[in-house]
């Protein structure tokens, strides 16, 4: 099978090494926008060569699209207008809107709505890794608007990747992102610019980074060319979630504020049932 | 040397480990408040032998106090008043309350203030490793009120653990903290109630849980018994930076309320800085 991958960054190019790893595909071709990605793509051997768009939809029997989101809105009708009966995915972290936007094309059965729930925080050819997505879960949404065979394509894919399959629909998949996701990252960055802030009058702040701090601030490295379409195209969720983070963290406030130390260890009693969850 | 440590948990059984790995201490005697910690270290052979205080400050050369900061500002008066010329450390996440509370004790050139910054999201015996604290930083506080003689002894101690020395005086100290440290925490904690609050409408939000979800959300797992007592401790410190937190936040909400997308790059970007700090 011939595999065309657009966009061959962190994920793109992760999925294209384990396409070829496991054998799934015999040839994969990339697509790039960035002519240095595209170099880079061929120089660490991500792909076996790159081509423009419609050679690579052309010459492939899938074409899996791994470009930011507000990306995806051009590339995917633009994928859909060129194929004849090829198979489509993309893997972008939010679903509505792109679901939406082709909803009517006549070819929508051929394309599968995914989201591979994993990632780092460094992004370009260079962040592509053998093994990744292992263990992890993917998203496939509104399954019954593709046809068995698309969907038969996407499962083992994403099998192939080591994944676990959640179907779900776009709607309910933005929300559960918002929380498990995007709101993450937003903590994160606030974060990353409320210490960098105080930088400015004390340099030696970072010489007690602990790995606590590490840890939750990891995220802040990540790429807003990514993010900005992200949080663009979940808005409205996005939003709510956020609304409710500062009103948790306002509890913290008002325990401190009020020196109300038993309602601030409940607080933390209760944070702690994250352990249920998080091993 | 015979060395005593008070609290023998995830710090203070580390701490223990790496005396006898290094061979720095010959013998180190353990204390413990908790009944299931005491039988837990002799088990897990953290130190050579359980004793109660008084027994174990006559017989060390070096105490070292490890428990929740609101038991050292009980314990290390007690210490202090038992010592003879031994030298009296203690590891708590906050230092202005407890070097004031015994600023003007007979024997307070011979303790040393310090603060290993070094821990992971889980406590007591059970928890404590072989290695820890290595590569990480303790700061020293107020090191003239110390003696020659202690603060010598404290240094050897954190080279013997492997880790880098900051002095810093107490006030300073505090403040740092807050920001790389505690209100990490109070992020994290608040990240957690925030998707268990939500997870009781919808059980499968979970089901997506992604590596930057849980890196963000990992020390909502820590114990209230440890930082209940800090917040409390360091509780000014702590409030200014949840506040410019919340502030920071509230320009993301902005920007996602006004639709300035623009903006929104520019404080991912600015945020994006942290890469300088944490490779």
């Amino acid at each position: 099978m011939t595999v065309a991958i657009i966009g061959v960054g962190l994920i793109g190019g992760s999925m294209a090494l384990a396409l070829k790893d496991s054998g799934f595909a015999q040839t994969v071709i990339g697509v790039e926008a960035s002519e240095a990605h595209a170099q880079k793509a061929i120089e660490r051997k991500l792909v076996d060569e790159m081509a423009n768009l419609e050679e690579a939809v052309v010459e492939s029997d899938a074409i899996i699209i791994a470009v930011p989101v507000d990306a995806i809105e051009v590339v995917l009708p633009q994928v859909l207008d060129l194929v004849t009966n090829q198979i489509v995915l993309e893997a972008g972290s939010t679903k509505s809107k792109i679901i939406e936007l082709v909803k009517n094309h006549p070819r929508r059965r051929q394309f599968v709505a995914t989201h591979p729930m994993w990632g780092t925080e460094y992004s370009g050819p260079e962040a592509a890794v053998h093994g990744a997505f292992k263990n992890k879960a993917v998203v496939i949404c509104n399954k019954e608007e593709s046809s068995a065979e698309a969907l038969s394509f996407a499962v083992d894919f994403y099998k192939m990747l080591g994944m676990h399959i959640v179907f779900m629909d776009a709607t309910n998949h933005d929300v559960h992102a918002a929380y498990v996701s995007h709101v993450s990252h937003i903590t994160s960055f606030a974060l990353a610019n409320t210490v960098l802030e105080k930088e400015r009058e004390e340099s030696a702040i970072f010489e007690l980074a602990s790995a606590g701090f590490e840890s939750t601030v990891r995220l802040a490295k990540s790429n807003p060319a990514m993010w900005v379409p992200i949080f663009k195209q979940n808005r409205e969720n996005v939003l709510d979630v956020l609304n409710e983070h500062i009103s948790q963290l306002r509890k913290f406030k008002a325990c401190l504020e009020k020196e109300n130390y038993v309602y601030l260890d409940e607080l933390i009693q209760n944070a702690n049932k994250i352990r249920r969850i998080i091993k």
